[in-house]
């Protein structure tokens, strides 16, 4: 069974879950009618299903080499890229100032989830892409974006960031690489990069990095440092290529999955660039375009996981094992109760690990559009469990869909494992999910709690309008989520720290409880049966949570260095 | 920091969380003295350290290759594999009587662990053997026995176990090769096996086969299978080889991770075999080395855990990276806190999953010196348990030795990726978890629960011994295993097979609970600090998992097969 892209429940999704109605009842999205998402959803679908999923294996089998200085992408890929291009994907979100669709981030991230379930090694490109445009569109200056922007957004050209050093991972901060000023209002950026996605390639004619660097004098830490355009190819004023920069990509690494990607060191050599916002606000600079760039990382996970999903599914619709332990099944293992077991949980986690990344980007589309801070506090702290719940699902779907698989889930050959090692980046990077959850527990919470308990006030009010078993449960997590909140806030941050990963886990299976009540509620039977599932089997896990994240960091510190020893 | 074998981790486990001594009581098992038993694991751990951990790299990066017909081994793994024969650990728990040392099954399995960690990949081979000479003993006639069995324990051959074909895996009964009696007594073997772990390779001259196939007119499912062993060179009387047998490897498998170990494809063309047991009853004999095959994947799992924990330990005591959380520390990733929590669970879930291998192998040896019915259930009731827990926890503390990495975990160089390849595997082979879990549930408490509440009785009396926080906690936990226990007796299959994962799980948590208390009341201050860690952070899940344990069939079968499409 090939790759279905999951149009139809995006559908569901924002007409049911998680209305799109009051983001396109603004003004700046009122182009988003329905006719049009649907539009877009089923020809982004119909590209999944016929352009991108058939470029999955190939990905893996040939990952991008560098040879001479040039790195050849997998065969196929420059095409597939070339339709997305065309496709006007690139834009969908950006400016139609610079040839964007100005269409609201919901809508970005239901096409990026679809995109990554089809072929996420190639949909990194383009993603990448929209993470620069977006940090043009808020920082560079008018010359620069008028250059830039059109090319970026019609996919001719592609962009990176360039953050990672080799001592500078998550502390960022930490960098070294140098920016000298010269007489013309250029600078000449030199250092070496690491963990470059999309880096380099053979995919469009030119590649525009984002390379955060460090000014004569600038302080150390992470007040220090500016950020900087460096194309590979210095434009002409019309946006023709002239000069070949100094900058180049020295290796790419051997990676666990996503091998479609290549995955560059690049060395900047003195290479020419331009200051993007203010100097030494680079940070600033590189946080808006991270912020969504972790929805996006969790939307990654989500897509892999209904990858993984569908493959298993038709694994165990297709392989006969055993004697049929109910009457009137299909006679494959879909029939036995653990096997059934594991396909429910993960077409549960899937849908409420999508409905919170679209809880996300509608807080954000919200907040662009209203200027509101109540929907701005709602995205920032929806993201960091939008981005680790979604990877943490893609990790875990994945992983099961192996084990459905049995002995063939771990012979390359049937693609089940590709999906787990695709998969296994994305709780690491854009912040491991150790940092979001640090991120999650200190800074989202500077205000108390009150974004939090803003979340939870609302998820009360709308399950409290039922009866149902479903809604009690549901009202009950929401209850031990606010008393596990409130001891959160009460507490110095290493306290915090020491169960904030659990504490994230518990939000995110609440929310998902919360999701799955509201489509029960739509009438609809079969969201009725999949809610059971989650809320009776998955939603329990919630109370260990709960009680993990109050475990607090005095049994951590106890252990003396010794007691890690073997 | 290279590997080093938990030699004192075994010595304080058998002497005060597991004690050997009640084995060693026994007549058969009187040579198992401390100095012995001490000699043993410290010259294993030396020849761990030094001999095999410098393979395990080597292992993934040049895979078994199959050329021209002759299955070529990663580099270095003849020598080990000599090395592991000339030391006499094939036969460590064989019978004396024909060449074996007749130690102690809790023995080796702290040498299996060991061994484990060091290279997986190349252990398998001597763990096969094992499981062959084990089956020989108990079921094959004297003449074979006097035949093959020296050679086996020697380490001069190896042996195989050929189970599975394509259309029978987790159903071993539907298999279909075939065996025609021939007039000398021998028969002919006919049919294609896949799986066959180490089925062939260059590191030993003979490779001896039991192969499960099915006599003429033999009844349809397990009742009509029977065992054979068939070699790769026919021996002659005195065991010098004679004529190449006709059986191949067709192919190996391309797989996720323990790349160093030949998974073959074999190709049986009327090879000759001789029978082993009694005619139709080859399932019988083959459950005799798989409940011991078992219990070693649970510690292939513990010790692939070991080694990823120690790789991980040792880059989060080196790795700099953000300021510092804490005054003291060390300046590196491990004063972090939640690094700290991932490093501290990682330990306490692999002292949990050893413990619990250790004390299914004491059970097995009591079981074998006493013939006492209550240590045989003991045994069976800990196998499926110790094989569960032990594979989750190798993976589950791989991937979090990944995590700790951050970026470079997924770089394949830095190795921590393969811990994580290599261990998910466990979970598969030997009967899926998912299998294990139904063994639980259904064959292990065909006793009403019996064996399950005498265990839960034993481990009662000794906590309630203590008046300590941790030892309530545990006793609390144990008291919902109790009711999740009889509730689950109480069911009829299909219901307890839709909870039976979480409640294995639930049982590995609480014993767990049990040995850390056990372990805390050594009065070594450090088995203290870390039995808090392990019952104030990890015991908790055992709650939510009993919660789900009853979660019941009704949910999972109420969804229609439309419900799960996309």
């Amino acid at each position: 069974m090939p790759y279905q892209a999951p149009v139809s429940e995006y559908q569901f999704i924002f007409d049911q879950v998680v209305p799109l109605a009051p983001v396109v009842a603004n003004e700046c999205f009122s182009e988003a009618t329905q006719d049009l998402t649907d539009a877009v959803l089923n020809e982004c679908g119909k590209m999944c299903d016929t352009v991108m999923a058939p470029l999955q294996r190939p990905g893996d089998l040939h990952p991008a080499k560098l040879e001479n200085g040039v790195v050849r992408t997998p065969p196929g890929f420059a095409d597939g890229y070339a339709a997305i291009a065309e496709s006007g994907w690139v834009g969908i979100s950006a400016t139609p100032e610079h040839g964007g669709m100005g269409l609201p981030m919901a809508l970005n991230t239901a096409m990026h989830d679809m995109m990554c379930g089809a072929c996420i090694s190639l949909n990194l490109c383009p993603l990448l892409s929209q993470g620069q445009i977006e940090a043009l569109e808020h920082h560079a200056n008018a010359d620069l974006q008028a250059l830039y922007l059109p090319k970026l957004i019609s996919g001719e050209w592609t962009g990176t960031m360039n953050l990672t050093e080799p001592h500078a991972g998550s502390d960022v901060g930490a960098l070294s690489s140098k920016a000298e000023p010269q007489a013309d209002g250029s600078y000449k950026i030199s250092g070496q990069k690491i963990f470059i996605t999309w880096g380099e390639h053979d995919v469009a004619e030119n590649i525009c990095h984002l390379v955060l660097a460090r000014l004569p004098g600038a302080k150390p830490g992470p007040k220090g440092i500016s950020l900087f355009l460096v194309p590979k190819f210095i434009p002409h004023a019309d946006g023709s290529l002239g000069a070949r920069n100094d900058l180049r990509c020295v290796s790419l690494e051997h990676k666990l999955g996503i091998h479609g990607s290549p995955t560059a060191v690049m060395e900047f050599s003195g290479a020419t660039g331009w200051l993007v916002g203010e100097e030494h606000n680079g940070m600033a600079c590189m946080f808006t375009m991270m912020n969504n760039a972790r929805l996006a990382v969790g939307m990654q996970g989500v897509g892999v996981a209904e990858g993984a999903y569908q493959h298993a599914l038709a694994y165990a619709m297709d392989r006969k094992q055993g004697r049929a332990p109910i009457a009137d099944g299909t006679g494959t293992i879909i029939d036995h109760a653990d096997v059934r077991r594991m396909l429910a949980q993960m077409k549960a986690d899937i849908f409420a690990a999508r409905s919170i990344g679209v809880a996300c980007a509608i807080a954000i589309d919200m907040a662009k559009a209203t200027g509101d801070t109540d929907w701005q506090a709602r995205a920032a702290l929806l993201t960091p469990i939008a981005k680790s719940f979604g990877s943490d699902t893609g990790v875990a779907v994945a992983d099961l869909g192996v084990q459905i698989h049995g002995g063939m889930g771990f012979v390359e050959e049937t693609a089940a494992a590709q999906y787990l090692r695709d998969a296994r980046i994305t709780p690491i990077y854009e912040g491991t999910n150790g940092i979001q959850s640090m991120d999650l527990v200190a800074r989202k919470m500077m205000d108390g709690g009150a974004a939090a308990f803003a979340l939870m006030d609302d998820m009360e009010a709308l399950a409290s309008a039922s009866n149902s078993d479903l809604a009690k449960a549901v009202l009950a997590a929401i209850a031990q989520l606010r008393a596990t909140t409130q001891w959160v806030v009460s507490q110095e941050l290493n306290e915090r720290f020491a169960g904030s990963v659990a504490y994230q886990k518990a939000f995110a299976r609440v929310l998902g409880g919360y999701f799955h009540l509201v489509a029960s509620m739509s009438g609809q039977a079969k969201r009725q049966r999949l809610a059971r599932v989650y809320i009776n089997s998955l939603l329990p896990e919630a109370a260990s949570l709960c009680a993990q994240a109050q475990a607090g960091a005095a049994d951590l510190y106890a252990l003396e260095l010794d007691d890690f020893a073997a």
